[in-house]
């Protein structure tokens, strides 16, 4: 049983429940070695660790206490458990002394919580052919493991590792396969060589077009990958778990793990890092230590500064910074950043799992922040919007802008067929890095003032900004261009509007919230919200919008003084609920929910049977019965996809009901 | 007494003698509160501190006490002390009632290892009138606390620091005027406010017009800049101390410092980072905790952070990956990362403090590593470089290129006037990212080959490629560019040459090592240095040239395999010496040292009379007397500037001298 509580991006924040206890998520499993086992994970904020049950197996003396003891007994740790199950000995070795069913068997006897079938890990640029083989025989095994588990009405959980190679179509194949089996957990399989040879791009394609096609309730569990350099992407790209062995592997060979990349002994003059090791010894003391005592030292400053990178990145989720911190990591090497950009390419993706509304602000760390959902999603925005007759672009101020803008602006280039200034026929838009075209009327809305960029302005930036005005400028018939905004985005435009100094924003209240309704919940929700007598009413000390009214004093909607979203009330689902049709801004729960939903209890996954697509986190939406009756509204917790796949755990955070 | 050991940039680990011993920098030294000190920043790797002398005197207890037992043992740390004047109480509460003679007296009088002269910190965007009474003062006190320091033959050693508000005429006079002054250490001060509004491009150009104006042989101590977010960038400028009260100023307001910024405790829902506070309480726990024991383990916290930010900034200068780690640490705030932008524009001052090599490869971690002194001084040396008629350019491979590249290349796109191909007068260069433009003769000597790109190209790094290009090419007849640049760099050109497949790139070692040879000492040195006969010696192992004699078998010059860089020898030394006139390459030393010199010792930077001013660290370069006798070759440790202006420590490691 698998939750998810927050989330940023595909990273999330979940609850991972086992017989052995729940698990928060992302995770870090330290390997443990059945029999030469020198450190307490515990110690370190192990809450998860994973064992190797075939090495338990295949050694007489391990595999009875085991089945005598069990294996939390046997390893000394008590939490949850999951077990490999030779594959990666089987890739090493060629074949293993056992079978699927009894690898399985031996798994539930000695009470893992999370098995594994007997998959085969497949090298990455190996022939197309081996890798298809090879990855029948995995998804064969994996359906016998599953169907062999049912029968026998295990208590394990059981893995199924994505294959494929290094092939997309077939690790697609694969996690559509294995999802349809419907396994408890989704390890990512065979990516170690590619990290080995630093082809980070080509993880990036088998981890998004595996996590594409697998479902969103389950856990994923990136394999091998124990490198905390790699964390925040993995994490970035929906993965929750992961395992160390490196922790021992790399302090036997005199490696020191650091989110930075790896440092090796003989080349460091200090310590590297804030752990209580490195705070207490110094780099000569380590140096000439035995070989024993050093091993253990460097392998305890590994689970320190891996469990520390663990922590950040939750705390990333929590205050939706995830991107903020991905982009930092993936500063420490050239190959990193090269697939980070590759990330890029899967924007209309990410997009889909990016909640709408966040705690931290945009903070832009390079042009290739410019490929982030944020930015994509507000392009479109800007791309469907209901144009007026002419555009007027004026330069950036301090944000919000609309409150920064002098009161006189001059010169303006015009550009496209010359016609008097109509002011009541125009569009005004800030030009800014990175979102490019700003309305006026919406500058004050997440992330459009929320986000911080350098003074500076890179050609990558510059090139974006170009981009996106020769798209949308041909919309208009008359753009007028302040002379601030032709220098510095290198626009070439020689005649100035006759009628410059009759060009000024207005700012209008009723224009404000209508275009923020219509950002917010589509075309036409201004119109339908603040249809007839309305009042405003805003706060005293900072004069910002609060509440909206109709002409019986029932509130509307609210604005939200973080991101200045609404909020609906009952008279604002109304409203919207009456405007827009089936299936638009709904979510149907069934019948046994209604009641419940009605009452105002927050909607939980399970009770869900559709909703609109276009749902994101942290949207504030219509619940429904079958027939459309508007049963109550609320926030968003998870996405369409989410929200439909998920059968445990809250999906909407109910905010009002109504009653029959 | 202070001297460099080791550079990276203008990053420098130095070590600065103080009556208490002898500290390493760069380092922080916590602010320790003469009364209600709670924490012994020794258990936390402190090595210096600082403390405030006029708190101190200010308080009649206090004040007896510290006379009678000295300030050491008051704050309980036997280590060095720096004290502060109370300029900072000055500046705050306005009129200090002591003298500029009464607080060097008693610093003296306590046995302060550094005092501080009475400055006047002048806030930033102040009036420039305003900031240009302040300096005279500052100037004037300066000048009274050094001549009375010096009369009276006190063992401090004194601090003066550096004003002038936001006017940068105003900072560059006074560090000049503080130089000539001649003090011990230099303090850069009023950034505090800048930091706290986020200016850092300001503090950026504070710092290097005041560091470019004082002596490379004194510290320079960045003040009040206590955050650990900024040590690096800091100390790539040129600081060698902080100071932080921030530790516990911050905990005391519930902050924990990192070096991604500032995290408040009510907003942490995991501990950010992997110190000991952090590995060994939760939260939770630490969230309901007494203030007091919560303010002291978040010191704690902070101190842990700052030192091993401290560390690990040494360790980047140790392996010559400073700006790697400041490009890093600039990605945590789009504010820090316009004032790494701002760097930029000083790469001519950190070109020439930067080591011709170092043991890291550079790494590109965005369109801004375009901007380093690595980058500018390989593309000044193409500009420099005489050039054949024709000229040829090359997709890249893998390095080193000239390995790689395929025996048959096809279809090259012409510019220029076409003409007959004549393989002995053209040019072959490889085109790729960061260093644009490489001579195949070149492509194994740093950091032509030991550098590390993402593949995805940025648009900053097409346009800098474009436009050298662009004012490349008109330098030859006929330029030759193969088809796959043509996509890759958006080139426009239509005509295949003619004689496309006679193009053929012939690796010749003789063209190699006069190439090399020039471009590491200076044109003509290839020809001086491969005259008459010559024998080249490869490794057996990896086929890479490894020594060269001459034709009675004395060995010219050795190729360091690291880099690709030539070691003289002795008749390598004689035969540049021959041909280059004085100053090229030399070193002057007086005559006290020649006999050292001549049998090999190191040369000491107060030896020095002259030097070449293109000498930058790491340079093998000859050492001569004040006749341009030829007495030994060696290998630089510090610039021109630096050998000019330190009076203590090594300067040169001679590697041979040339006995009388």
């Amino acid at each position: 049983m698998f939750q998810i509580k927050v989330k940023d991006g595909r990273g999330r924040i979940g609850k991972l429940e086992t017989p052995h206890g729940v698990v928060t998520t992302p995770n870090l499993m330290p390997v443990i070695h059945p029999r030469k086992q020198s450190i307490d994970v515990k110690d370190f904020g192990a809450e998860i660790v994973i064992t190797n049950a075939y090495l338990i197996y295949n050694n007489q003396e391990l595999k009875e206490k085991a089945e005598n003891i069990g294996v939390h007994e046997l390893i000394n740790f008590h939490g949850p458990v999951m077990t490999d199950s030779g594959s990666f000995q089987l890739s090493v070795y060629g074949d293993v002394d056992i079978t699927n069913e009894e690898v399985i068997d031996f798994q539930e006897k000695i009470k893992s919580d999370i098995g594994t079938s007997l998959d085969i890990p497949t090298a990455p640029y190996i022939d197309e052919e081996i890798a298809e083989r090879d990855l029948k025989i995995t998804l064969k095994r994996a359906k016998e493991a599953k169907e062999y588990r049912d029968k026998k009405g295990y208590d394990l959980l059981l893995n199924s590792v994505v294959q494929g190679s290094t092939y997309m179509n077939l690790r697609e194949y694969c996690a559509s396969e294995l999802a349809y089996l419907d396994f408890d957990l989704y390890p990512i399989g065979a990516v170690v060589p590619l990290m080995e040879m630093y082809h980070y791009d080509k993880i990036v394609d088998i981890v998004m077009n595996s996590v594409r096609n697998l479902p969103d309730s389950k856990p994923r569990h990136l394999m091998g990958a124990g490198h905390p350099m790699l964390f925040a992407l993995a994490v970035a790209m929906g993965c929750d778990l992961f395992d160390s062995a490196a922790y021992i592997l790399y302090a036997e060979d005199d490696r020191f793990l650091t989110t930075r990349g790896t440092y090796k002994l003989k080349d460091l003059n200090e310590m590297p890092c804030s752990c209580e090791i490195c705070s207490k010894y110094t780099i000569d003391e380590i140096k000439s230590m035995e070989k024993e005592e050093r091993t253990k030292l460097i392998a305890q400053h590994n689970l320190y500064v891996s469990f520390a990178e663990i922590r950040l990145i939750r705390q990333a989720i929590y205050e939706g910074s995830l991107m903020e911190l991905v982009e930092e990591r993936c500063r420490v090497h050239p190959q990193l950043l090269n697939a980070y950009r590759r990330l890029g390419e899967y924007v209309d993706d990410l997009e889909i799992y990016d909640p709408r509304t966040k705690k931290s602000a945009f903070f832009y760390t390079g042009s290739e922040s410019l490929k982030r959902a944020e930015v994509k999603r507000h392009l479109n925005k800007i791309r469907e919007m209901p144009k007026k007759r002419d555009l007027v672009l004026l330069p950036s101020y301090r944000k919000p802008y609309s409150k920064n803008i002098p009161k006189k602006l001059e010169n303006f280039y015009v550009y496209g067929d010359e016609t008097d200034i109509d002011l009541n026929s125009t569009d005004f838009m800030v030009v800014d890095i990175p979102f490019t075209l700003i309305p006026l009327d919406l500058d004050e809305i997440y992330p459009l003032s929320q986000n911080i960029a350098p003074k500076s302005k890179d050609l990558g930036a510059i090139d974006e900004v170009q981009n996106f005005l020769s798209e949308i400028i041909p919309k208009y018939n008359q753009v007028l261009i302040n002379e601030k905004l032709i220098d510095d985005y290198n626009i070439e435009l020689y005649k100035i509007h006759p009628q410059s100094d009759l060009i000024k924003y207005k700012y209008n209240d009723i224009d404000k919230i209508i275009a923020i309704a219509n950002y917010q919940f589509g075309e036409g929700a201004g119109q339908a919200l603040f249809n007839g007598k309305i009042k405003i009413e805003k706060s005293k000390n900072t004069g910002k919008i609060r509440h909206i009214y109709d002409g019986e004093n029932n509130i509307i909607v609210n604005m939200r003084a973080s991101d200045s979203f609404f909020i609906l009330s009952k008279e604002g689902a109304k409203r919207l609920h009456k405007v827009f049709e089936y299936p638009k801004l709904r979510v149907v729960v069934n019948s046994d929910s209604e009641p419940f939903t009605r009452e105002g209890k927050s909607v939980f996954s399970k009770f869900i049977l559709e909703s609109d697509e276009n749902i994101r986190a942290t949207d504030e939406i219509l619940i429904v019965n079958e027939k459309d009756d508007l049963l109550g509204f609320g926030k968003t917790l998870l996405n369409h996809n989410e929200m439909m796949d998920f059968k445990v755990g809250q999906a909407i955070k109910t905010r009002k009901g109504f009653k029959e």
